[in-house]
């Protein structure tokens, strides 16, 4: 099919940095909208991916899927959508849409969903190619509209960071005096600390260090427990009705679970592993306690936070960046080193 | 207090045979109920309160918690129940009842909840004993209704057994037309199939024997699916709303958790001990799926299951067997040799 030629930035191997190179874009079909990606978001799965961390990946890969930018064509079909229109495009850009889950607007548990960047694109007959980009095009099924009255730059991680943590808070029901933990303070952890607060909750950090209360606090945390002190954890048993694992890497959840109340649950959203040390069923059984899993969240629910996200004036809180200097903002993320979100804002790449 | 001596089974040590020797109740104080017991089901848990296997067990120890038997007494305040009617009392006869869930009706979970058996007796000031002996007395509150339609030896195990299953297939919300999995067929899961088959649901048995696919049918399964069959397990993924794994040793949950469908829980409800093999996360977070623990149930939702089972006519499956026997039939516990609970005749320790 007819294709359009873009500047990305991307990488051709695992152990190479990240360039500039051109990628193929499908001029618009029916469905599709075009967009000119004005702010990409830059997640710890981009960096996964690039580097083939999860044995996936298929080169040359262009990462990105928290991407910002405005309507510059529409397919004939398009309804949704006018030329100009501030919108955004998130972790998924297709899916099955006949399955239970699609049918239940939970379109990340389909079998069938298309990744932003690494997944299909059956018009292309090659991978999807993400934000790192000037444009993408994408059928407006999985086009999400932005308020106009937000920081651009500020809500592209609301299209990963910021769902990932709206879904479980949704779907466990926190509302108006839930009690609420968050685990870890990074990019996923300030986000939920944001929309749990504006959601009405009660939020409480648990931290390892006692220089991020001031930080957790300015973001709407009510509370910061240092998880290394053991009176503080003792003092946080049987609280919280939902906790929220935004930790990337192996880590005991044993403490955290004593600190659900009855019919509590933990929601794992940032580790992909084994429970290492082992979960201990005693304290899950004695408070009939969940330990749970939550990915992304759908297009319908992404559209609602976002709108949520309009009203109540969220945004991530980020660093703005240029395309060139994403390989030095992989390093500083590898070490934490970000308050909270790299964008890129991608003028950087059509000079 | 004034108490009476009556018979008891019971056991000095972690090492002795239980033994007949006398015991002392309480008369009835206000809100007391004197049972003179008919029936007790063995329940594994007695066999590891009576070895001191968790460590916490004061001797003498009387277990039984599967009581059955006719009101011989009732306190000056007692209204629930009259002379020669057929009650029941279960694993617990006391518990703060201020608590949030003393108010919610969950009993199970409040920190100050009393076992029949070990608990702490506060009108004796000393440990409670459990349901082998001819007598109990006990707060009317924690006693139940039995309708007397069912057979008096079979009911037994629906205070343990039967209500440790029912509770989490109650809690979440199986009904018709779920898509119900039990995994181990003993006292539990029999009783698990039972009463997922007259809640309406499918009910699948996970078994690692063939042999046990015509029992697990009779019961009210649907389908058993052997879980060493690479292809059977293969096939079933995805398949389940709810599992009730009932195995009381450490096993690996992970194929388990791989056939819940998205949203679906797995309810561990028979072993106490860390989850070895680790559980991964990845299965849960692609499909937001949960592992939970779940204790016996509430004494409302208790009688909500005697109320269930009168009107289905649902009973457990037992061998009735002598007091004099109880030390064979922990022998044959030990080796799953029993289809599906022993249930003792208490007129056998009256004689």
């Amino acid at each position: 099919m007819d294709t359009k030629t873009v500047k990305a930035y991307g990488t051709e191997s695992a152990q190479a940095d990240l360039k500039q190179f051109n990628i193929n874009r499908r001029l618009v079909t029916a469905n599709d909208i075009e967009i000119d990606i004005l702010y990409c978001g830059v997640c710890h799965s981009d960096l996964h991916f690039a580097r083939n961390d999860w044995g996936m990946t298929q080169y040359p890969v262009v990462p990105g899927h928290e991407i910002v930018g405005r309507v510059t064509n529409v397919g004939s079909g398009v309804t949704k959508y006018k030329l100009g229109e501030l919108v955004a495009v998130g972790c998924l850009v297709d899916s099955c849409r006949t399955c239970q889950n699609c049918k239940d607007d939970l379109e990340q548990y389909c079998p069938e969903w298309v990744g932003t960047y690494g997944g299909f694109d059956k018009h292309l007959n090659s991978p999807t190619h993400g934000g790192y980009s000037e444009t993408i095009v994408v059928d407006e099924a999985f086009v999400l509209r932005v308020p106009e009255n937000l920081d651009q730059a500020g809500i592209a991680p609301v299209l990963c960071a910021g769902i990932t943590t709206w879904s479980p808070l949704k779907h466990w029901n926190v509302g108006k005096d839930s009690k609420v933990a968050v685990v870890g303070l990074g990019g996923l952890g300030h986000m939920a600390i944001k929309l749990a607060h504006a959601l009405g909750a009660h939020v409480t950090l648990f931290s390892r260090s006692a220089g991020k209360i001031e930080d957790a606090k300015a973001l709407g945390a009510d509370e910061v427990i240092i998880s290394t002190k053991e009176d503080q954890m003792e003092k946080a048993m049987g609280r919280f009705d939902v906790i929220i694992d935004t930790v990337p890497y192996a880590h005991d959840l044993n403490p955290y679970v004593n600190t659900l109340n009855t019919d509590g649950t933990l929601v794992v959203v940032g580790y992909l592993g084994p429970l290492d040390p082992m979960l201990m069923t005693v304290p899950m059984i004695m408070g009939r306690k969940s330990v749970a899993g939550s990915l992304i969240g759908g297009i319908a629910e992404t559209q609602e936070l976002l709108d949520f996200c309009g009203k109540h004036n969220i945004t991530s809180d980020v660093e703005v960046i240029n395309i060139q200097d994403i390989n030095e903002a992989y390093e500083r993320m590898l070490k934490s080193d970000v308050h909270y979100r790299f964008v890129i804002d991608m003028k950087s790449l059509k000079q």
